[in-house]
């Protein structure tokens, strides 16, 4: 332990009660040992862990669940091992592929469904346009150097990307096809919160049903303020944070 | 259940397999109920919901206990209610008070803890001071209509601001007490993740320990670059979203 620190509080408002529980110490512990191991380095067994710290396996486990969650633990294959740092990404009018690619990893998406659909209320005044209108609906795995981190359903109106469904490949960026198609994206307006994902989501992901997860919502419109998608993204909360920069006038 | 689109998918890549779980199909039911109950509503007991879709007062359990992680019920005394829309606070320069009122909510902060300590290597490198320098940590509790929904630790350089300890009153706003020592903010960079919170930020909350947070680091400056605070702020997952508005060139 550090020697208890040179300068005094000057106040207190809410009083604390006693110490951490036994398993969020241990939780300190192993992740201090993790910091040693670096990336995708194996742990040491439950065993050994409880031997160190004298607990039980089950606290032990009950600790790395919690870093497992938070990604400071990584399931590879049937062991664990030390997670990779978050990938960080801008808060940007930028696609997730070029976010990635700046990040200096390798985007990829895999299509899960491309389909036409009549727009709901909801959906149909957010793209400003009739309800019942065909929308079509794209959606998308998102891959990080190969590994699943994310779910991406996007909202196009039919009737504005009348060859969408026959000339896109899901494979590329969207926001390459929409730019040959003489669509520039002036601004955007997004929401971001934290959700439990669904089983299908789950299933589709790869993850595990507890993990916390990042919900982007967002709309974004071209130079002439007129809606061009709706997007509903969805973020492995143990891979992922958004970074934004803030500025005067905002 | 809602007859089948009208118009068909275009493609598609990943197959799906199977229907979802049966206390999800029962969380998406019971989440129709609440939209129809509103806010501050008491929920049927669980006997209820388990007699009215089929299901065991279990399966109905872990549906209620979803929708409560995610905010659709919230605990009012011993009973659950119908919750209320999350917060919508927007990723600005302005202060938490700030955003809070501008949304027609009425905020509020709760001393825990003036102190100071002197700076860790990271916070040294952050605001730009020696390692080991004094700084003020002003952690307080984050309340809007009285419920308390975060917690959030400023640090300072003591040696900037000398009379903090004895000039600041905890509950107003640090940025209007900034305001008037002459300092105006030009730019912050915003990081935004999901985490658990520890036992002693669940405990000061008041929150579950299960329970997603939304956690923001942010670094301000003025207008001559110099970083003037680094703050981290914990909000409730289930009571918060961010809202930014993105445009060309950021």
């Amino acid at each position: 332990m550090p020697s208890p620190p040179p300068l005094a509080a000057v106040r207190a408002g809410v009083p604390e009660h006693g110490e951490p529980p036994k398993y969020y110490q241990v939780k300190r512990k192993i992740d201090a040992v993790l910091d040693e191991l670096g990336p995708g380095t194996p742990l040491p067994t439950e065993r050994v862990f409880a031997d160190r710290f004298g607990v039980s396996r089950m606290t032990v486990r009950q600790a790395i669940r919690e870093l497992r969650l938070e990604g400071r633990v990584q399931r590879s294959g049937r062991s664990s091992v030390a997670g990779r740092p978050k990938l960080v990404q801008p808060l940007t009018l930028a696609s997730y592929t070029e976010g990635v690619r700046r990040q200096g990893h390798r985007p990829g998406r895999r299509l899960v469904v491309l389909e036409q659909l009549p727009a709901t209320p909801a959906l149909a005044a957010a793209l400003q346009i009739a309800p019942g209108a065909p929308v079509f609906h794209l959606e998308r795995l998102l891959l990080a150097d190969d590994e699943q981190v994310g779910l991406e359903s996007t909202y196009l109106s039919a009737a504005r990307f009348p060859a969408l469904g026959d000339e896109f490949d899901p494979a590329s960026s969207l926001y390459a096809y929409l730019r040959t198609h003489g669509v520039a994206f002036a601004d955007a307006d997004e929401r971001i919160e934290t959700v439990l994902a669904s089983p299908r989501e789950v299933q589709l992901i790869g993850t595990s049903p507890a993990l916390p997860m990042l919900l982007l919502n967002r709309i974004t419109r071209d130079h002439a303020g007129r809606p061009v998608e709706c997007v509903r993204s969805l973020y492995r909360g143990d891979r992922f944070s958004f970074t934004a920069h803030l500025t005067e006038g905002q």
